[in-house]
């Protein structure tokens, strides 16, 4: 599985475990990074002092390259950047915004940029910041997603188009067989959120991972789209939202119904009725799976990959 | 490509071309069949006159097999089953309905039968009603589709789990490439609409095959979800259903704009302001693309599925 991805962030596997908020600390980082792929931290749900704390603990625990995912919107974000230079972590995945904004900067700092994008324009201004790599991540991805509503069919081959950079899929990926798929589609590499959210290293509560081992096909939906597009569970935060929506709710009162902190009380504190939860479409092909270690995941992925790629070797 | 799925029909390789209103005629139908593939007659926008004529033609043009595609929604579907079984048609497509309803009855007849699902419930339901073959459509594909908005990516791994029958993959399938990863997700064949209804032996007006190969990411859009889930092209028809929706329209009120015969005025007569507008997501793929022959849209498929197929046997 050696290619630009694996030598890009000196890794054994080109599989990145997407920077999750409330999920995503240093010990699913770490555990990734362990098993040879690229763990990321995600610091969209941290302080820059906590953001500190699990970059310290994910190099105490690791000797591996990991990295942090830093979604832009944020208010903190140039503090943000400031703990990661500081802490000389290796690679940034950026996220919600301009790829130009901090491409630069970091890699005076010697430190390894990729993008996440959901449409093959944003590919190409990846290219033009200079980025080190792109994700492209379609819509079935949990979570926040693009407007273009354009799924990892359709959107790996936009991007492969788009750009000759490394190209990292994401969204919908959640086997050994999905990688292969990704990598026919053009992809260099996959980034993997649903599957690592649910693992035992994960930071998310027990009650949110057990919930979202039991979705059925269509328990996800994309909502507020007069917002920011995002991938939610169903559920009572999910039904307040939805029903908003039919009656025509305006932008601002959707905002009033989200509230504030409502992922945490959902995904960190595990309040599933009340909480905000986000997860990916292939949670309903883990239905009923286990909360099992990293290294249990990894491996099945590997085993999955190997042998679905012998398979087409077989001549007919 | 021989497979379960080549020799249920009889056919050279896997590709089927979905039924389409207004684009899948007897042209379309047979110059696909005499590539190699099986053609659909789309029997959505035609009436049993029509569809009579259409089999006939098709049956006059070409000695290989083809199908149609029978909506169940339809009011006159026992009619179009009559004409079906009277022309001695070797194989049905039945969808938006019981796979239950048909399946014996066109089996008493030698008739094949395959049926159109957008999630593994149904396609379990497939296989208690003993159809021959599931297509799984994913969120990606053009015109009606299903509620759970689950992609192909998602979709064909559950296909897969939920039923021991030949399995076609459709919904963003446009490129040999796509084929082979629909073939890694555990499909054997691939039903693909959208290349296929921008042919030259496709049915629909050259203003909608030239506004459809004009597309970028994010130009269709899956809405009329209170009514039945339509992935329409944006434009003006598109419009006004996004604006109801948008102020929180009843479905009563939803119907209203709709009106009758729009996809005809859209599709057929080339009115691409005023009328309904269907296509897949993977249009963008095509954008730029010239209007093609079958017979050379079919190569291209193969010639790329070759391919992509060859740089994976190469050991690394």
């Amino acid at each position: 599985m050696n290619n630009r991805i694996t030598n890009l962030f000196g890794i054994e596997y080109p599989i990145i475990a997407g920077g999750m908020v409330w999920c995503s600390g240093w010990r699913l980082a770490a555990a990734v990074s362990e098993s040879g792929g690229l763990g990321l931290i995600g610091a969209g749900s941290m302080t820059p002092e906590v953001l500190q704390e699990h970059i310290a603990k994910c190099k105490a625990a690791t000797s591996r390259p990991f990295g942090v995912n830093v979604p832009l919107m944020k208010p903190n974000s140039a503090e943000m950047m400031e703990v990661i230079a500081q802490e000389q972590v290796p690679v940034v995945f950026t996220s919600a915004g301009s790829p130009k904004k901090w491409t630069g900067w970091l890699h005076e700092r010697g430190i390894k940029v990729a993008h996440v994008v959901a449409s093959s324009t944003f590919a190409r201004k990846c290219e033009e910041a200079g980025v080190d790599a792109v994700v492209a991540e379609g819509f079935e991805a949990g979570g926040h997603n693009g407007k273009e509503e354009t799924t990892t069919m359709c959107l790996i081959p936009a991007a492969r188009r788009a750009t000759h950079l490394p190209l990292i899929a994401a969204g919908g990926i959640a086997s050994g067989e999905a990688m292969l798929a990704a990598r026919v589609l053009g992809a260099e590499g996959v980034q993997i959120g649903t599957l690592f959210a649910l693992t035992q290293e994960s930071g998310a509560h027990e009650a949110f991972k057990r919930r979202c081992l039991d979705l059925k096909e269509g328990d996800t939906k994309l909502l507020l789209r007069k917002l920011s597009p995002t991938r939610l569970v169903k559920g009572g935060f999910y039904d307040a939202i939805e029903e908003a929506e039919n009656r025509g709710a305006s932008p601002e009162e959707l905002l009033e119904i989200i509230g504030i902190g409502k992922t945490k009380v959902g995904i960190f504190d595990g309040d599933i009725k009340n909480g905000e939860l986000e997860i990916g479409q292939a949670a309903s092909l883990l239905n009923g799976n286990d909360i099992e270690p990293v290294a249990t995941v990894m491996q099945r992925l590997i085993f999955e990959y190997d042998q679905a790629l012998a398979s087409l070797r077989v001549e007919e």
